[in-house]
């Protein structure tokens, strides 16, 4: 069993990536089992937020470290939330609140829009120490569109405004199982997972 | 026709992507036929230092920009010259005289190694302006061995010694077609461009 240290505190993320993880036998700790704190994701773009995340936590921990940096971008909002995702409508108290108050912000934004594409975007990265000058990198790419009304109770985040036209379905509407498959976490982390494989 | 600035000044790589993005309707201008110096590359790692270049050039141009980092890796000596390829036995006048002694110091440094296992990476960015947050990334891993007679006359940096077992030959015995095929720079690229494609 290998040990890796997940630098998130979302719940929702580390199932999802427990899920896939799990069976290829690695063990995956939250930083915030291990006592540390958020890093600070002070950058643009998120593949450099998701550098700094596992560096922070892999130096901290003395462990590898695994981190993503993921958000919904909408093209005709000039890509936001993108970065600005989790705090869209702010710093509100609690995860919930945050959620409800980011997707009240996003439909309203698009309320008076024809052009409701959007796709949800992940980068990933596995530091083996905090200096690794060799991280590798997953990403995803997940196209839907932003819907008027929330629908579903499964996922978290922008996942109940996030429709499928292919699936007819919000992400929320889909279960773990099927989300993992398709989802821009899953793919970023098959990506991962592919290249990790492929190293002596 | 689509301009964008290549954040290069290596003739070889401008010679490779020219052949790859040519029939894409993509014009490219160096950054050097715009006027524009070499960006520092300070990170520890290829997509940190893709990016910083990219931005640069982006930013001095006016237009989309495309860099590339890439370097030999050998896991045998810690991932090194890495980073480092370009410079590894220090900062000689001439891109030959630098070849030359990155080639001797490299195969000098495997002399009493029996593991020769190395890989060509390539971290590849596409911005559209300096500050872009959503960068498109492509990667390209490219697998084999450091042998220690130099073969060949294609290719530049370490083609000559990068020998691939599956062909028999090494990087610089490949005519340019065939190299842009299957080397770190031909997948980063291509990967690169079958997410430009999957923009609206």
């Amino acid at each position: 069993m290998k040990r890796l240290v997940l630098a998130s505190s979302n719940p929702g993320k580390l199932r999802e990536i427990q899920a896939i993880l799990g069976p290829l036998d690695y063990e995956v700790l939250t930083q915030a089992a291990l006592g540390i704190a958020d890093a600070e994701e002070p950058h643009v773009t998120f593949i450099e937020n998701a550098l700094a995340k596992a560096r922070h936590a892999a130096g901290l921990a003395g462990l590898p470290a695994l981190a993503d940096d993921s958000g919904v971008c909408v093209p005709a909002l000039g890509g936001e939330p993108g970065v600005h995702s989790a705090r869209y409508a702010g710093n509100a108290a609690g995860r919930e609140a945050r959620d409800a108050g980011n997707n009240d912000k996003l439909v309203a934004a698009l309320a008076a829009c024809g052009e409701r594409r959007a796709y949800y975007y992940c980068a990933m990265v596995l530091v083996r120490h905090a200096a690794d000058p060799q991280p590798l990198i997953g990403e995803g790419y997940w196209w839907g569109e932003i819907s008027a009304q929330a629908r579903g109770d499964y996922g978290f985040g922008y996942d109940p405004h996030f429709f499928l036209p292919a699936l007819g379905r919000t992400a929320a509407e889909l279960d773990p199982e099927h989300k993992n498959r398709i989802s821009h976490r899953g793919q970023a982390l098959r990506q991962l997972v592919e290249k990790l494989r492929g190293f002596p």
